[in-house]
């Protein structure tokens, strides 16, 4: 039997999602048989975003500086503001490269199914950034599923009052689909056919 | 982009096996949305892992603690040693429960392919454990490939001056199969139907 601080690091490992327990066994080994190149490498990676890790106070992203590195990056656009579900969807848009402007995380999104109401998302929080003033245009950047979407038609609701141009992700994006899933052509298809809300 | 802290671990994590850039990334998305519950534990275990790593001086088993759990087990039987090519054939027999002794790891299997050669085994310290005498069975179970089957004849030719007596796993296991990979049911299959070295 391995020892009880390597089945805890099996256990750690396979909770993360893609590695199961016997993948999780594989990478284990490897740890301990690579100790130099790869153990003590993910230790101290680790170590590091654990020490850093926090929530950006501004966009919601999790990164290891408050505010975020794109809340803080001059060079980025912030007169357009792109709204997404999750932190994964954000990541994915920031991959693509295409989206010049800043972000804002919801943490979700509405569903009456799992008891997700406005007040559980960061929406109060969107409505003060815009209130303040400086932002021409929010691109609800949902995912393309219904509740994606009835998120996306309350936030544009709640934000008819302000003076902003409010758009939305083409529907390039296959119905289901979920930004983080998705190759960069497509998002970038996305992104450039995005209109009006009707 | 994601922070430098955030990149390292990205990478750190997509060297392991069976993790590629994609999974990497979903993976420590999801160590940073769930700080407490997996990347804290995750964190932990790989630091008290680090901290007690070692390669056990009398088996090659690694471990965290020399000798191993295996090695200083009490109940195991010393008088039945199992020789395998590698660490992870040893955690896999080990975790079939279905041999009572101990081990001893080579670390490799001879190859003139990839220029392994006898001294760049375990095989010396092996001989020796042999010599002290106390052991009445030696189990060749390398690999049912080529270079593994290669191994335990010279071995056996090796240890043919002893008085032990040889076995090897019975082929049921599927010929250029690796331990680790088969099912407990064939291992037990092949260590019960252990036979004699012709």
């Amino acid at each position: 039997m391995a020892s009880p601080e390597i089945e805890a690091l099996t256990q750690a490992l396979s909770r993360l999602p893609g590695l199961g327990p016997r993948s999780a066994r594989r990478a284990v080994l490897h740890l301990l048989k690579k100790r130099e190149t790869a153990l003590e490498p993910l230790l101290a990676a680790l170590g590091a975003v654990s020490d850093k890790l926090s929530t950006c106070s501004i966009c919601g992203n999790v990164d290891t500086s408050d505010p975020c590195g794109i809340c803080a990056d001059p060079r980025r656009e912030g007169r357009a503001l792109c709204v997404v579900e999750e932190v994964a969807d954000l990541w994915a848009l920031d991959r693509s490269r295409l989206f010049p402007g800043k972000f804002h995380v919801l943490g979700g999104r509405l569903s009456a199914l799992d008891g997700v109401r406005p007040e559980d998302l960061a929406i109060d929080s969107l409505i003060r950034r815009i209130a303040d003033g400086g932002i021409d245009e929010v691109v609800l950047a949902m995912n393309a599923t219904l509740e994606g979407q009835t998120t996306a038609h309350y936030i544009a609701e709640r934000l008819e009052q302000y003076p902003v141009r409010l758009t939305q992700l083409a529907h390039g994006l296959p119905v289901g689909g979920e930004l983080d899933y998705l190759d960069e052509g497509t998002l970038a298809q996305a992104l450039r056919a995005r209109r009006p809300v009707a």
